[in-house]
């Protein structure tokens, strides 16, 4: 693997210092982009993550577009149940549904650890198909969701505002939980070492739900798995941990050797700081509707948090996916602050 | 106002020292219970906010099941923005819709600070009813939403994972979501004194949304509304402040004058204290979802969160609303925990 030109995005994870901060935002391949839209119109979700030519296209879009300092592969983390063997849906103006979900023992037996080369080549192959477009301008992350996230969404088969049954399996039945997670977190390592095989730089975790539970049952149903993870493929790619509203965990989260976590907008500056014990790489945290604010705003936002982070050992992004209805025009004053900021 | 016999929330309220801590559930008139259940088949949502004979009953109905050291005023928070004009329904498999929601500037002019003893009558009548009923033995909680959280359904229409509508108006038309703030304010100013004028002990405020905010945008939208609201109320009755999410808010929550402070089952009983600066009152924070534990679990569980949060300047509570799914004798482990505590 060669270093990308620009390499701004590994240096802040290797916490090297910068002339001024990496940029991305999570979600950037998405509805806000008329290009994207173009191909959503032409083509079902599942359609644009398993063919590599649309994956590929849809993750340089927003580079092509913005220039921000890091690609993300055009996925989803619920390829990672589909391929075990968990039907998921992606109904429009729903969101995913899982009509089959996971809640007792019987339900569990029907789950498999794939083997990933055989159910998500087609993921492998848009990594390398990205590579090329990107003529190694810049580095190329890959993502899966944490093992607690793909359960809540095994579990509850659809999104939900506390995912009860999700939670409910795990408080009444822990051992069929554990098993669920276990099985996940095999695959889950199995499928990020096949990424990083085909060309990924950098990896990063979503967990999405990790919120919804307190410190302790974060601890036995979330951290240990990425925990896993991490150790997992740490010396093979730099790994980032993003727990959304997991603020209470940033200090434990901090001693799992990944190279950063992110943060959602809850968290100050300083708060991120001191409760990620002021060492790692911190990422984040614009909140994604502040998108809608006017672009000056905009500007003195971004300035202000990169001053709040400090320039080293931060990556700018938002505290969140960017929303559909954020104008163009904004996401470029967000991108544009940052490339900006000296 | 008479003092009640069992006057345990109110010390707990005040700071003083107690036997045992006080316990109440969020929600504890609600839908995991039989005798519920049999009137919600009956009777329509707002029939049964409306007519007090049923609020009464149903606000009375976990008490005569489990004795809680507090009863809580059946209602709901939507009934302020219905009182203001703003339509809401309630639908079955749904929750909260309103028809039509407050986005511009012109939707604001259709919006009124009513008299509350005329829209909201049957509210302070229930609270009179219910005082008969309870016959001095514990004190009564009446309760409103926040300003914002209000204002979250007021202009999403519904529910929301994001309330990414909400928080557009507030970024791109903020002259238009400070003047819908305020009215609500207004309105609940007037609706809570009505209430410790009819009757009730104490009093609670619901930001059931406020952790979708950021701390900037958290004191501009949120905070000062509610302060206003405390300033207004504190010296009729004490004042709990509940704001889901709000961990990085609980330090200059506990700077309004409130009596105590509500917190979610994210916090550590040591985060909640460290927080909010170690002096104000807590109330909560089991995990709804908890309570599928077995019963063994949920008893070991309450020991341990009274020790981490001590005895005093303590309330016993759920970090949210109880569930529906929650088995009655697990509800009934959960308060036997407290009342046997020593």
């Amino acid at each position: 693997m060669t270093t990308p030109k620009n390499d701004l995005y590994l240096k802040a994870l290797r916490g090297e210092t910068v002339s001024r901060p990496p940029v991305w935002m999570m979600r950037q391949a998405g509805r806000y982009l008329p290009e994207f839209m173009e191909l959503r119109e032409k083509y079902d979700f599942f359609t644009r993550c398993q063919t590599p030519e649309l994956a590929s296209e849809i993750t340089v879009q927003p580079l092509r577009r913005f220039g921000m300092d890091a690609a993300i592969l055009f996925s989803d983390i619920l390829v990672v149940p589909q391929a075990m063997n968990i039907e998921v849906e992606m109904r429009p103006g729903f969101g995913p549904y899982l009509p089959n979900p996971i809640r007792t023992k019987e339900d569990l037996g029907r789950v498999v650890v794939p083997d990933v080369h055989e159910t998500l080549g087609y993921v492998f192959d848009a990594v390398k198909m990205t590579l090329e477009k990107l003529d190694n301008s810049v580095p190329l992350i890959g993502f899966a969701g944490s093992p607690w996230t793909i359960l809540c969404y095994s579990v509850q088969g659809q999104g939900s505002k506390n995912f009860d049954l999700a939670k409910s399996l795990c408080f009444s039945q822990p051992e069929v939980a554990h098993a669920l997670l276990q099985k996940i977190t095999d695959t889950t390592i199995a499928y990020l070492k096949a990424k990083v095989d085909a060309g990924v730089h950098a990896l990063q975790i979503f967990d999405s739900w990790g919120g919804m539970l307190g410190p302790e049952d974060y601890n036995e149903f979330s951290l240990q798995y990425m925990r896993q993870i991490v150790d997992a493929l740490k010396d093979l790619a730099p790994v980032t941990l993003f727990g959304k509203g997991c603020w209470f965990a940033l200090s434990d989260m901090a001693e799992t050797g990944a190279s950063a976590l992110g943060v959602d907008w809850t968290c100050s500056p300083r708060n991120a700081r001191y409760l990620s014990k002021g060492k790692i790489t911190l990422q984040g945290n614009y909140d994604p509707a502040r998108l809608l604010s006017p672009v000056s705003r905009i500007k003195a936002d971004v300035r202000q948090m990169i001053d709040g982070f400090g320039k080293d050992r931060y990556i700018v992004n938002l505290g969140h996916g960017i929303l559909p209805n954020i104008p163009v025009e904004h996401a470029k004053a967000f991108i544009d602050a940052v490339k900006s900021y000296h």
